[in-house]
């Protein structure tokens, strides 16, 4: 009897449960869109409020028996509910996620709507190093952002939910860092909608500050009323000589630098480097993917890098902090400062000086 | 201390586990391509002959940097592959099985090539009742079938190749207990290939074997020289009154009534049981969701039902042996002996009677 059970202990992981784990992986494109299905139909609500049995779904949601049955065996199969002896059916921890928790939502809204369709071209992407699940929704492009105002309303929704879901909160902080040194002038490099000048505009009216980024967006988020004491500069980084204003003070990119290739970040790099003062200091907040005390975390950001070869330009990715930090150095920077634990979210501050 | 262990034993499933396996579900579409990205470019094929170095594998496949660590670290953060402290990857059990169990790899071109784009149409199919998942490979229709010609390559070869794995070695078992009770006749009903015709041919040359089918498919398969002997009806099931023959002896319906929703399969046995005379057996042939030895073969067919859901007809799905024995009551037969653990993938034989 000990004999099996020491065996059983340090069979470890079996075949067979190699193989559960396949076919979950090889189904999980129909776990993913019953949930979808559930949620739009609002089975997973109904069944959160009680117990409740597969005929009840049907009468109150006016849904066929099919439907119910069939998108209930498929989440109960994987977790998602659970159903009693009585036939009762509830929604299991795993399930609540996708009513409650945001970031499962904010996650799940942005794969569902923005990503599921383009993934289908993962190898063509990477063979061809653009993002080709573009063509999923119609639009041929070299990269995503000149073509997200023409997307839908949903995909622009989610795209827009997850991109600030996750840096929003880390602002604050990183402004009193960067504060804490007194640089006579900020700089924001990919400023995107803004947020960090709005809490930089809120902590000090007096702030000189400048947001740079593609024209497209230079042209929208300067018209922002909040924003009317910024100063904005229309620049495309991936050019070879940028049109970048003279640099002092404080430089940041803020998960910015996420979206280009290796060659492109030293390029960028360089660039500053060649257009600040030798005191400027470079901030670069990135949520590093080694970095992460929740595997839950790690496990987003890794598979988010996906979404950059697929949908936004075929050629960037989540980095690992050595990875950037080896970056930094490649362009001719140093890195003075690291700053961990930023926001939510386990973001990294590095502070790099010229 | 014993407290603590008494407390941690009995925590159950956490938030945070079931929050990672949130993330895992939301990011499967990005793992189900990866892999089937490294399929594509030999790597998890590469790496399974030894362990080796990210570089080794840019430089032996002479594919990017930027490729060959996105998916080593996408793979890697789903136990596909693991990494040992050398940078060595490895590809795990859960990894060898999308190379070397064919169930694995069947199911992986399935879902990959003809159902992954469909899928995204699944609560539509639901609400239309119509497979809207087909829309995505440019083709509108009420059903597949009709269509199955129209589809490219690979997708007709990962459809047949699903199709026939399964049941395929059922026929031999099914044959030798229906010969037991010597019926003078065999008719088999959706034949599909002919591939129980074949085995019954070689195992009695004299048979007197017909198979029924859409006129369609029979056009194709009655050319087929193996099948020379056999006799065929066109007849489409669906009909209020379809044109069936005198029937007698013996019918086969192997994983046909799957095809169909509860009303349709309720009537197709009401048609034979009319055409039929009374000391006729029916024989169904199906993988019950509620009768299968191993999880990943019940996990595998209750998320197949998806598929006729959004690519197939839009009404039908893989059904438990407690509901396809109500439905044979309901159609005036009678289930009169049950077989089990036919073939090698838990089969049930419903042997019923007029």
């Amino acid at each position: 009897m000990r004999r099996v059970k020491y065996r059983r202990k340090n069979r470890g992981y079996s075949a067979v449960e190699a193989l559960v784990d396949a076919q979950k992986i090889v189904f999980s494109p129909m776990i993913f869109q019953t949930i979808g299905t559930m949620l739009d139909l609002g089975i997973l609500k109904l069944i959160d409020k009680k117990p409740i049995s597969a005929n009840l779904i049907m009468e109150e949601l006016q849904i066929s028996e099919y439907a119910v049955n069939t998108v209930l065996e498929s989440a109960q199969v994987f977790g998602v509910v659970d159903c009693d002896k009585e036939g009762l059916f509830s929604v299991t921890k795993l399930g609540k996620s996708f009513l409650y928790d945001q970031m499962t939502i904010v996650n799940f809204n942005f794969i569902r709507n923005c990503c599921y369709l383009g993934a289908s071209e993962m190898t063509e992407s990477f063979l061809r190093e653009k993002p080709m699940g573009l063509k999923k929704f119609y639009k041929d492009g070299d990269t995503l952002y000149p073509l997200l105002p023409q997307m839908s309303e949903i995909f622009k929704k989610s795209w827009y939910e997850f991109d600030n879901y996750y840096s929003d909160n880390c602002f604050e902080e990183v402004y009193n860092i960067i504060a804490s040194q007194h640089p006579e002038k900020f700089f924001d490099i990919g400023g995107n909608t803004g947020g960090f000048e709005k809490v930089c505009l809120v902590k000090n009216p007096n702030i000189d500050i400048s947001m740079l980024d593609l024209k497209a967006n230079i042209e929208v988020v300067s018209k922002n009323s909040q924003l009317k004491k910024c100063k904005f500069y229309s620049v495309n980084m991936l050019e070879e000589e940028p049109n970048l204003p003279k640099i002092s003070g404080a430089v940041l990119m803020s998960q910015f630098l996420d979206c280009f290739s290796k060659a492109q970040i030293k390029r960028i790099l360089e660039n500053i480097k060649k257009s600040a003062d030798k005191e400027t200091k470079v901030y670069i907040l990135e949520p590093f993917t080694d970095n992460q005390y929740f595997e839950a975390s790690k496990l987003s950001l890794i598979e988010i890098s996906l979404y950059f070869t697929c949908m936004a330009n075929g050629n960037s990715k989540m980095y690992k902090k050595s990875e950037m930090i080896q970056l930094v150095k490649d362009a001719g920077l140093e890195v003075s400062n690291i700053y961990e634990n930023i926001g939510t979210h386990e973001y990294t501050l590095l502070e790099c000086s010229l």
